[in-house]
């Protein structure tokens, strides 16, 4: 008996491309991705390389023409279909650098389906290089299997979010001053859903107001103890996730 | 009607201490707490600065004998009792510096008892600082409220965990290769319970049958996408507060 090697190969290089793919579709490839490729993984030709562009699901590819700098993916055969994540938006004011980085890439790994930044009166910070937290989707992506990244929407305040908010999709939100505890909070709300985390400084009282107001707001506790935004974003999807996701 | 200030004041800043506190304690600070004191947070004589000693609770103290490089705090009330947190122990094997960093400072901040570092076959890191992740430990402390740092363990081999594993204490692992979902495994077992998180390789086969003979082990899944050690670490912490904890 021979053993079949796995199909695809499991240490098989994955990368999102922004070209659509389809078989035969020849995906030329240079700059960092490139590097990444020819330097860091040293593929030889013939070998595969995993491919995604967010719609059609994962592809095999063979290397082609490689040269010093640059080189060419053919598609050869869809591996995955294209990903059907849960319905879930994290929402979540914009935090310090690091940070708001580490969200991203959880938020990703995770499942979330949409990455929504909320502007808020004690945002600490009230700009997003929305380019930096796209790479770090990408790179989430291309290492925890997903075949589509989490939309990336630009930051809106937290009023036009609140005033706009869809009628249906469930609004939990992290208040301080106390909410229903996620394990019941949570239980039989498959989606639409979305859970809105405010700042270090938490939401004000007007703010929390609002929230309230909105049909489809819940709020829920995180527990007893003060939890760093990015903690509480990353804690809330898990909780979420686990009772109402794909897990 | 005049305001009542907050007491103990919210702005008040808090110190983890190894001094054992009690009512007229005095405890001298230099180094870095009291450079954080004195030159970050502008302390002047009779400010209150919160103190914790892992035993006996929270205090508040007064600022006293305020030099250029160090001070005294003076213990004058006790403003929380000693804490209790789930009895629940994280178990994971040691990955890269700043990765293992951030699960010390999340489980901390999410009620861990115990950080119990395991040393498996695939794990990339076979050494641990225990002293930064201690630092680490201490300063998420100071900053959500609790009044006990997390016990942070010495790094044991997988088979002496398992070997001592004491009887009745719950043993969720993740399985890559499959297992029960969170949603269905977590509820119920409100401790003594632990979570066992391999390194970016998983476990490898004789160590997943090892773990799978433990009589309390539980085989769970963590969902679809392949999450990083530390993910995975921080998702089944906050899934098991939330099902278990004191959320």
């Amino acid at each position: 008996m021979t053993a079949t090697p796995a199909w695809p190969p499991q240490s098989a290089p994955r990368l999102h491309v922004e070209t659509l793919l389809d078989e035969g579709v020849a995906v030329p490839v240079d700059g960092n991705p490139a590097h990444y490729l020819i330097s860091v993984m040293r593929v030889k030709p013939g070998d595969v390389v995993l491919l995604f562009d967010g719609r059609s699901g994962e592809w095999a590819a063979r290397v082609r023409d490689l040269r010093k700098r640059d080189l060419v993916l053919e598609c050869v055969e869809r591996t995955k279909p294209p990903e059907l994540v849960p319905d879930f938006w994290l929402c979540c004011a914009p935090i310090k650098k690091g940070r708001i980085d580490l969200i991203a890439e959880k938020a990703c790994e995770l499942g979330v389906a949409r990455l929504q930044p909320v502007l808020t009166r004690r945002a600490v910070v009230d700009r997003l290089n929305l380019d930096r937290l796209h790479a770090h989707l990408v790179e989430a992506a291309e290492q925890c299997g997903r075949t589509a990244l989490p939309e990336l929407a630009a930051m809106v305040k937290l009023d036009a979010l609140l005033r706009d908010w869809p009628a249906g999709r469930r609004l939990f939100f992290a208040d301080e001053t106390g909410g229903t505890p996620l394990a019941e909070a949570l239980p039989g709300h498959p989606g639409p859903a979305a859970f809105l985390i405010g700042p270090e400084g938490g939401f004000d009282p007007a703010e929390r107001d609002a929230i309230r107001a909105v049909p489809d707001a819940v709020p829920v506790s995180l527990g007893p103890r003060i939890l760093r935004a990015e903690t509480a974003a990353i804690a809330a999807t898990a909780a979420w996730m686990t009772l109402n996701g794909d897990w």
